[in-house]
């Protein structure tokens, strides 16, 4: 069986560079997990000494706290710092943009509206930067039950499909006289699904790593599974069956924005040896 | 036979006031036509004395100028005005506000994406107004070969249809980084798109009143046709053909933005005596 790696896949610049900034602040802790990769925090705790904490009171005067690429809210942000905890922000610039332009389109009067995932800590965070009228949507069919004034601003969570956030749009401009779209989706995760897309088409098996709760690693398995039927979300070389590879030609691999090489590099020895069982 | 009007059809706002500046200034003339209506440029020339002229150079200081609805390019209005000619403007409030977001627009560093005819007196006009960077697409298709900056600001000719300026700001979203979309479809388009798409599905014939190079109308019998095969473009009673209501037992009538009520008047009474045959 040959394997196959798609041409774009693993870590994005935002996450290589938390993760950096995590390993030159060790003894430090990060507020919510850096990234969604657990066997990634478990290494920076190993090798770093860099704890996690989701309590934001356990954060003191004095202490480091590494913020997590999704970004926190502007008024926790505002709390660590009145409390001079030494802020690290490890926030993606993907991130850190959409931020501020929910910022600012509010301050000039826009109603804000962010298509995402309204529990995700990214868009809590983008969400707590409107000063005014701000709405959050996950479909396009929630678009029509929204009352908003004539003039929107719109951005999208990074890691969303160009292709429903256009949806959004269009459903915008039949109702408002000025629909402002940004374009937040980060083209890390447009290239990583560019290349499952392609490799799933000629593929007989893909298997796509990454955190289980991971938005992006879950769009490439459901980008995955459109080409091919036999697509499997993993997080580790735990998860791999080997009745999966029986009879394959082709495996491509695929792997999530946040899923460091040697975790990729483990699963492919692992189908290396399965495959040849 | 009954003869049914749809709920909204003919003269839109910007029209009837066009036309009530024109009777206000008899003796006048017209730069270009002032609405897209052979028949009510005839009656204005006739019982107002409004003439019209395609030449610029004919109007002379002291005389006055009447602005057609669809504008005139910025530069040919200076023109005007430094030649001390009288301009009375009846450019519709709702082409003044395109051509008011492209100057403003460009003005702030935007590329400006126009979606019209190039060759239209509306998108002519609005197009003078970009101080930068202007393109104009009548299509989706054209979009893939633009090479603008990241950021556009987007408008539409007023009579488009919103499915197409939807397609068009969709392309565009994948390929930039911010696009400020503009909805100037004016509603009145819509309104008498939307009765026409309703009545078009019941009736056995549809007769669509217009001129002959009037978007709009033309607009309205495309939708007219897709819901009723025996939907005909007519400018005035002289184009009506008695076999088109043999055995029709629902006739529905829509008009373009730019017909007026006594042309529709005169209409019905013609198709009324030839079912009647």
């Amino acid at each position: 069986m040959i394997i196959e790696l798609a041409e774009s896949y693993g870590f994005c610049f935002g996450v290589k560079r938390a993760i950096k900034i995590a390993e030159e602040n060790s003894n430090s802790a990060t507020y919510g997990p850096l990234i969604h990769n657990a066997n990634e925090i478990a290494r920076l705790k190993n090798d770093f000494n860099v704890a996690l904490s989701e309590n934001i009171d356990t954060f003191k005067a004095g202490q480091t706290a590494v913020i997590r690429t999704h970004g926190i809210p502007k008024q926790e942000l505002s709390l660590l710092n009145e409390r001079q905890v030494n802020v690290v922000d490890a926030t993606c610039p993907y991130v850190t943009k959409p931020q501020q332009i929910c910022e600012e389109m509010s301050a000039q009067g826009y109603d804000i509206i962010i298509f995402g995932d309204e529990a995700h800590p990214e868009i809590k965070g983008v969400k707590s930067y409107a000063v005014g009228n701000v709405f959050v949507v996950n479909s396009a069919n929630e678009v029509a039950d929204l009352h908003t004034r004539e003039k929107v601003a719109v951005v999208a969570q990074t890691t969303r499909k160009i292709e429903e956030y256009q949806e959004i749009v269009a459903h915008l401009m039949g109702t408002h006289k000025e629909v402002r779209v940004f374009n937040t989706i980060c083209n890390a995760t447009f290239d990583n699904q560019d290349a499952v897309r392609k490799l799933a088409q000629k593929a007989d098996v893909m298997i796509v790593i990454g955190g289980k709760n991971s938005s992006n690693t879950k769009q490439l398995q459901t980008i995955s599974l459109n080409y091919c039927p036999d697509s499997y979300h993993i997080e580790s070389r735990d998860d791999l069956e080997p009745e999966w590879f029986s009879g394959k030609k082709l495996c491509g691999i695929s792997a999530g924005a946040s899923t460091p090489d040697w975790i990729i590099n483990e699963v492919i020895d692992k189908i290396k040896q399965l495959s040849s069982l």
